[in-house]
């Protein structure tokens, strides 16, 4: 298994991909590519490592282009070449901390998309006390028919049976309301389709079902998962920001601000998606792992991990039994 | 002013209900009328308030109950005939913790929507460590044409602008990236229409610029809002469960439980929206304050404060003068 790293993209590009690289090597039965500028990574390669071999590229996308303009006439960008390395077979993951657009664009053009699959979703994984939750999609389909609601389900299903060992997923449908007839126009007809399937769907969510054990498998469109995602974010920064202050104004905490400064940096890790390894693009003919572009060593240390994982539980197999099945039921 | 309060709804009618209205006749300069099973709230009455009236109301709508039910042969809910107290002009604005769906539907029906306006919407009121930041549609359309979303942001400012007294309110459209062409085709349809308003409208704004300091209005569909609430509020108190846990494991700060525990208390109260007064239905012909279910005597209390404060600073009136200037501009 070699698993492919855009060594450019990223804030702290490329010191701390590459840093994080060279621990995947150490840490993974898995063949590292690093992909970029040759003298940009040197500095940071040092000794190597066995398993770790570079793959020049001397374009970067910086994190404000258009995605659009990604797509053509910058094969030598280092995401570029990382995507095309699993295209080509020669990579079975690709790990990037870069311009996320343009990293989902790439992918979803050279590696295609599974068949039977309407769209390609961003599946973001959350540790929860209970274990993990998926919520999908966050970001990809701004718009969505009640058909790709109804193929994230079976996505996040199959991702949170084989890779996570969830079995069976609990599906949720995120909705305003519990009860069947609750929701948008949206919502109410995807619900229809998913009763149609085999999945172990439990009906609609609410925002109040996210990181709970109600359910391991959220379904939404694009819009509303990225929306949701960030407020939760923002609603952690903002509470943490709010106890500070609480704290400094109590004069038996004020004696101890280290240990709680620990305690609420271990609390609030769990919120960052990219501790938990990235999110990943599923339905494409690939491992496909997006990371947050503060990602530092640990976290493209732990996107590799996960990327790992993934390829060594087959998912891309599993996706693409799994719809090439229903397509032979509904033909 | 007269503010008519639903006595029986919400989880701890009506004691804590009637323990709110007294409380509201004590400190503000306004009549406050309890709708109720005179009987049911007797106990909890006690001696009374020479500002506090009864107006017997002897059916109850319940929490689980359709909407759609409560609008016919239910004249004599409590919070049907609270209602009515605004439509009839024997009051000024009505408060209501029980069944939020009947409320509103009521609300809409037996005081009409405001002329001009083309629907009518929940804001909530979020204090920030900035001052406020208003929300809206929190849930009242699930599915909403760029219009509506044009109006809701008109009817947020006139309401930030009038009641909150933030001069001029910074309008933001939430969506999927601060770019013009980012979001789905209602946020960008919606874009188009807020670019020909005379509002302070500041483009885009996404799910991190919640609760912060860059705008002061943001602007929804009912089905976002109502997620994205109920999203941070399931963030936030699961983000204290892990402080908690965290905190247990620290030797140190297990010895002072006691002012952490009121800190982190403290901390939270600011997420949840019964704290701030409870949400407003804005666009209707009177002031309606739908409060949390789980309001006590201190919620029912803010919420009729924040009442008294609408009333006071004209917003109906402001509202309708906003929307007849409108229909003369375009007609």
């Amino acid at each position: 298994m070699r698993i492919a790293i855009d060594a450019m993209g990223g804030d702290y590009a490329p010191e701390e991909v590459v840093g994080g690289a060279i621990k995947a090597a150490e840490v993974l039965d898995a063949d590292i590519t690093v992909v970029g500028d040759p003298d940009a990574m040197a500095p940071f390669i040092g000794q190597g490592h066995p398993r770790l071999e570079i793959e020049p590229a001397r374009d970067v996308i910086e994190m404000g282009e258009s995605p659009r303009k990604a797509l053509r006439g910058r094969e030598d960008s280092s995401v570029s070449r990382a995507v095309a390395m699993v295209a080509d077979g020669r990579a079975q993951a690709v790990v990037s901390a870069g311009n996320s657009g343009a990293f989902m664009a790439l992918s979803a053009l050279r590696l295609g998309t599974i068949k039977g699959i309407s769209r390609p979703a961003i599946a973001v994984t959350f540790p929860t006390p209970y274990g993990h939750q998926v919520i999908l999609d966050a970001g990809a389909n701004a718009d969505c028919r009640p058909e790709f609601l109804r193929d994230f389900a079976l996505m996040g299903s199959v991702y949170a049976e084989k890779t996570l060992g969830i079995s069976p997923p609990r599906v949720g449908l995120m909705s305003i309301g519990e009860e069947k007839g609750k929701g948008n126009e949206l919502t109410k007809a995807a619900y229809e389709l998913l009763e149609d399937t085999d999945l172990n769907f439990l009906g609609n969510v609410e925002g109040t079902d996210l990181l709970s054990d109600t359910c391991d498998v959220i379904v939404c469109d694009g819009f509303v998962g990225n929306v949701i995602l960030k407020a939760c974010e923002r609603a952690a920064q903002s509470l943490l920001a709010q106890i500070g202050k609480e704290v400094k104004r109590s004069w038996v905490l004020r004696l101890m601000p280290g240990p709680l400064r620990a305690s609420l940096k271990r609390a609030v890790a769990g919120f960052d998606y990219s501790e938990a390894g990235g999110a990943l693009l599923l339905g494409v003919n690939g491992v496909s792992i997006v990371c947050h572009g503060r990602s530092d060593a640990d976290a493209i240390c732990s996107a590799a991990e996960f990327a790992h994982r993934a390829v060594e539980n087959q998912l891309v197999e599993h996706l693409a039994s799994v719809f090439a099945n229903l397509d032979e039921v509904e033909a």
